[in-house]
């Protein structure tokens, strides 16, 4: 499970290698590849961009929520939560 | 942000439901109903089902991820926080 | 690739298998299941439901579109090649 | 429903506002925004993303598909249309 956990350094790593298939990306089309390898291409990029996501709200939910649950503000630790389910949720629909 | 927030009978009533939808695609199928229509009920169910999985978040994150994150037992809260991330990455791939 | 291809009576039992695995979603919440055990059920289910969609968009692809493509009417052609792509653009969002 | 038709160029100006998006995901990354906010950002891409492979999607089934289904050759359109299904499939998982 601990394959979720991503420091800054391993989120910037994959956000770079992100950018170059997009870029990537650009030149498939420029070139008129066939629509079925570019669509295989946006795939990959789309399951990198989820494992960033996913990476992230490991962080949010071990840090701040977490921080939130401990802390004195039960209204705050409230908004905090309800704030990570939002975020899960554009995430589940996206 | 409430919304996401579902009790048990709510939880149960939206399950309730989507078994109807389920059963009402069943239907679709044995009348040999035009296939676009039954895709868009597909996608309907799916769309209720991805709200009752992000309710049933919510509800974790409030109860279990918090009541770990301020029990005493680090280890136990970092496997219950591990356990809620790989839970959200097969939401976001399924 | 063939796996996709489904006939009426295989959809017909998937669907029932689905209708099984969302009453059996109602039992565990009715059982106070463990939160995140009934989540790794409703992953199941939606993917359970994805691969009922996309063995009904390979037969509307093989009949209608491949049918409306042959036909002698450009503009209904037109029409239902827009129409299946609004359904594989509700699906990859849904 | 013309929505969902993209043409080489337009399909270009999408890629290369994503690739900038993924450009402005890494300076938030870097300058430690609030990840809630970075997840807002990592969805709205995702969302860019699927656009273009629906609209990449939406030209294959008018161009290949579409001739594949009136060519002479049963076997290769069945293959044509087998593959536009798997790529299908690719994208509602990923």
């Amino acid at each position: 499970m601990a394959g979720y956990s991503m420091d800054k350094e391993d989120l910037s790593r994959r956000l770079r290698r992100i950018e170059g298939q997009v870029r990537g990306l650009q030149r498939l089309v420029d070139e008129d590849t066939y629509c079925i390898d570019v669509l295989t291409q946006i795939s990959a990029v789309s399951s990198a961009l989820d494992s960033v996501a996913v990476g992230l709200l490991d962080q949010h939910i071990r840090h701040c929520v977490a921080d939130a649950a401990r802390g004195a503000d039960p209204a705050e630790a409230e908004r905090i939560m309800g704030e990570a389910t939002a975020a899960i949720a554009r995430l589940v629909r996206s």
